[in-house]
């Protein structure tokens, strides 16, 4: 491209993000709650209902309902969003009181250096990058750190702000008398989430708090499984397709449907342009896969790959701001053969690259040989371990297999490693599953990984729906999720087919929102029925806005009632087009209880007259009492 | 309506189906293989797959893959279709061979006769209505009968063959060996079905035939939880929209997709010219609630309802070949009551009416005091009941109540009543239920219901999922299926929203079909592993076109795939645009699976000259053997 990029319109000037993405949702309010310092604003959606119309003609208010929001600021109509500036930097303050970091001069990483200096990138480049921070020499900046030291962190009470749906303690326990006792397999969820719970899950492992400090403009959440499920989602370009603006416009567009952390999987070409920009403007923590962009650099021949090369993208990323990092470091040698009978062999593309790198090498994987090397990297800037399964089933037939619980195994053995170095770990699961082998995969991470958090990729239940796999994975998940796995990875429908769009991705989200609400559900986490219960008052009372307002989807429950009922008028309607006027069984059931009430009152005017004449017969059936 | 009838075109001179729904599946063939005697033909799909390109050149094949298959002779090329005339009647000679029944010279329904008379009908009206028959006095034509005098039908063996996927007894033993034993909670699911198991099983109650003699066109199938779970889809026009020729193009639309059995649930005008179309060319069993035309007889008023209305329309349409009926008949009066607290009240519309009845005449639910004139009119034509739950749960809050409990207690009470008459019996069951309390639901059922087969709609497990109920129901609606539920009632996107449309159908039934089959594969039904298998080695081996075809939908699948990769050259490319040319894990799997070969030649190798160096020593390390 000999074109001189002056003629070309530079990103950092045209980047916008569509206006889709940053309507506000409706009948909602952002809200913020401050915590136990003015710093401490903890973001949240509040949708406002409509009262309900008594029998007698009066009206009764509805509380509104709080729900646990992802999306930044983007839905919040008072600010305005410039993706060329990125977001705010709310967490920098508390990074920097800390005292244990330092400010870089410059990148440490010598790639992030040859791309600063390449002329032909400006038209890419995001425009306000900060200087790096890192640890002071000797100091480890984890929150698993400060837990075990016993700080809690502004981090931790904003978390529990959050996982509380900002609600006092005395409405948490309001809303447990209307939900259902959850079955949680042994997990030791909370009735009510404290600061000081926040801490002690963190130091005790089975919880993390991706925070990379590089990374201040991303509000804190928690993934364990004593809290509210989480689900990824992925974007990234690839060499066949996708733009930079695309990615970011995909991030955000996933946070706004409830993606709690997003990671960037690109694999094209401006991997570290791309992250940039995704980086500055996300409101969650990202991940990535860092052996992806490692390959690029030696040009996709695995054998080429070397620790200093792996070495200088953790830091290049790590400098971005990346919040956890995929390593395969469970992928060793003596378990690549397990996998040649296998039906569909390795399937994780992190896994096969390190498969490939042992065999060509004959020698141990050099993530697992250099790990703690890498601990070392990540607690400079709170970057969190997301130990990769690089040999999960890719189908059905190859589940529960020695490969795969061999590498779990030793993902067990690294976890314990991290934790010397106060290091936070989560721990990847598959994958392709049946439903009655599912239990046993969450069962054996809790024996060999030690309670550390578990992150599972759907896992797919069947392997013959190709273009539903969104689906026949968030059944997976969904199971999974209820027997304690902390976060789930989406899946689109185009998995297994092609890049997911902009509709792709808000399906597969939408998909891992119901599984993760329906295992909270089912664990009894706090507070988790309340939305439920509004959204069924609402739909029994045909307050047709509220219900559509309280949907994970109001757009699409609009739409598709509109379809068949378009007026406005039929909004307010005691019936929907499913039944027409006359067959509503909500209409009748109204009257069946308005029956049964009458009924309960006679029946207690008949006790009243029995009772009367009970008394009167027992009292020798005389008309006048004596005195 | 005043207008001449000669000036509208007559439905039965112009209805026709689309041509969508008759389009044969790709490289797919329908075959028909033949039991016992020649008009026991069973029809099956099987598709066709291109060889595997081995390392050294050569290929290999790979066999043809039978899939189960619900469409009739809409996807059999070589059959001529005509919604006008009907399908062909398969099953009319095997019940007139049973000399049990009598064609009558005119339908037994008053209703029926008005309708025949009312010239304003001509344009909607079927032209080829048969002579409805009936049992001859004192005999009983349901399955259950047979079956328990030790006989096996036709019927039984068409099933027998069609579970089997019309794969030999040595052939599903082969695939046992590729297939995770599952776990079944305590079922009996065979190895192999027999004919004589079906009887057995039929016999014992734990599964039911639907099959109307008065439906001779449809395709003998089996819901019981020893066998492949089932769905069922819901058709049906409301007041509000719809037409005749809509329903039919919706049942054809259903079982083209996998639909085993399809509800019509129409409550608008017209129900019964309607439903005789939908017979006359559904080859599944066709359910409905007679309960809702009922009261169309009645202009809406429940309090209208009575025992003769009533009993009219179940002789009516059991004349025209209705399959199955839910009847609510344990909907008591001392229930409803216990509805009055719940968040949503009574939801199921035939309940509503029942509980609006019994209110208002203080008296118990006529279709429980009638309980046994209903079973004498069912045996009479072989109708099965599907017992409604008239009181299940409309929301996550109400869930395993106990007015649902209560009435579930009486739905087995009316179970053994039925089988006292022997008419075939399966039980309805909710509706929203968190995944942590759908067991309970199963459990319940089995011991209260003597493991007459469930049948539950869903349930869905979390209420916040307007626009996506099809997914949340399908979660509960796959563990359940786990469990033993024997048929899941199909939810669409519009549930709770409007009427689904085509696509919306569509949707529904392939995301129940992965429910049912991740069933089947969890409860280890035999040969259900087989297709999933086909699909992964197709994909493993980049034969997309296999993986497409082996597909619930194949469409979707190529249209999702071609999205980003257009090309018919990408179809044979070793790679698809989710990682690019040189990511692709498949692809160096196979890489590393011909270095593991090749390690393992050179280990056999190496064994082979210390075995030789072994024996060498053990012989005493003499170069030449003493003779």
């Amino acid at each position: 491209m000999s074109k001189s990029t002056s003629n070309i319109q530079k990103l950092s000037e045209t980047a916008k993000v569509d206006e889709l993405s940053t309507q506000p949702f409706p009948n909602s309010e952002k809200i913020y709650i401050e915590g136990s310092r003015p710093d401490v604003r903890v973001a949240m959606r509040e949708v406002s209902l409509s009262p309900t119309h008594l029998q007698d003609g009066s009206l009764e208010d509805n509380p509104s309902v709080r729900i646990y929001d992802t999306s930044g600021v983007y839905t919040d109509p008072s600010v305005s969003i410039d993706v060329r500036t990125g977001l705010d930097p709310m967490r920098a303050g508390w990074v920097a009181e800390r005292n244990d970091t330092v400010e870089l001069d410059r990148f440490t990483s010598e790639y992030t250096r040859l791309r600063d200096q390449n002329i032909t990138l400006e038209t890419l480049r995001f425009d306000h990058i900060s200087k790096p921070r890192r640890a002071l020499p000797g100091k480890n900046v984890t929150q698993l750190h400060y837990a075990r030291q016993g700080i809690i962190t502004p981090e931790m009470e904003y978390i529990a702000i959050r996982e509380n749906l900002a609600l006092e303690e005395k409405a948490v326990e309001e809303a447990a008398k209307d939900q259902h006792p959850g079955m949680n397999f042994g997990a030791n969820t909370p009735k009510f989430i404290t600061p000081e719970f926040v801490r002690s899950e963190v130091a005790a492992g089975r919880a993390v708090i991706p925070a990379n400090i590089n990374h201040p403009e991303s509000e804190p959440m928690i993934i364990g499984r004593n809290f509210l499920v989480k689900i990824n989602a992925n974007i990234g370009n690839s060499a066949v397709t996708s733009s930079i603006e695309e990615e970011v416009e995909k991030m955000v567009w996933s946070t706004r449907w409830g993606g709690d952390t997003v990671m960037d999987l690109s694999t094209g070409k401006n991997i570290h342009e791309t992250r940039e920009w995704i980086v500055r403007n996300s409101p969650v923590p990202i991940g990535t896969v860092p052996i992806y962009q490692a390959l690029e650099k030696v040009d996709g021949v695995a054998e080429d790959l070397t620790w200093e090369i792996f070495r200088d993208t953790l830091i290049e990323q790590a400098e971005q701001g990346v919040d956890y990092f995929t390593i395969h470091a469970g992928v060793l040698l003596p378990y690549v053969p397990m996998t040649a009978k296998r039906v569909t062999g390795i399937v994780s593309r992190g896994g096969s690259i390190m498969a490939k790198w042992c065999l060509a090498h004959h020698k141990e994987n050099f993530l697992y040989t250099h790990f703690e090397d890498i601990c070392e990297i990540l607690k400079a800037y709170d970057v969190t371990f997301s130990l990769g399964d690089g040999l999960r089933p890719g189908c059905i037939a190859d589940a529960n297999d020695e490969a795969q619980f061999s590498e779990l195994r030793t993902l067990g053995e690294l976890t314990k490693i991290a934790w010397e170095h106060d290091v936070q770990v989560f721990i990847e699961g598959p994958g392709h599953v049946p439903m009655h082998m599912v239990k046993e995969n969450m069962d054996e991470q809790l024996k060999h990984c030690h309670e550390a958090p578990f992150y599972t990729l759907g896992p797919l239940v069947t392997d013959i729906s190709p273009g539903y796999d969104h689906f026949s994975s968030g059944i997976g998940a969904a199971m999974i999720g209820w027997y304690g796995c902390a976060m789930l990875c989406y899946v689109t429908p185009k998995e297994h087919l092609g890049l997911p769009n902009r509709d792709d991705v808000k399906e597969g989200i939408i998909t891992y929102k119901i599984a993760a609400h329906s295992a909270d559900l089912a664990k009894g986490h706090p507070s988790s029925q309340i939305r439920d219960n509004a959204l069924s008052k609402a739909r029994f009372e045909f307050r047709w806005e509220d219900q559509f307002n309280l949907s994970l989807d109001p757009d699409r429950a609009r739409e598709f009632h509109d379809e068949t009922l378009p007026k406005e008028s039929a909004k307010v309607a005691h019936f929907c087009s499913m039944c027409g006027p006359k067959f509503c069984s909500m209409k009748i059931t109204q009257e069946v209880r308005d029956y049964a009430a009458q009924q309960e009152a006679e029946k207690e005017a008949a006790e009243g007259m029995n009772e009367m004449s009970e008394k009167f017969r027992s009292e020798g059936s005389e008309l006048y009492k004596e005195v």
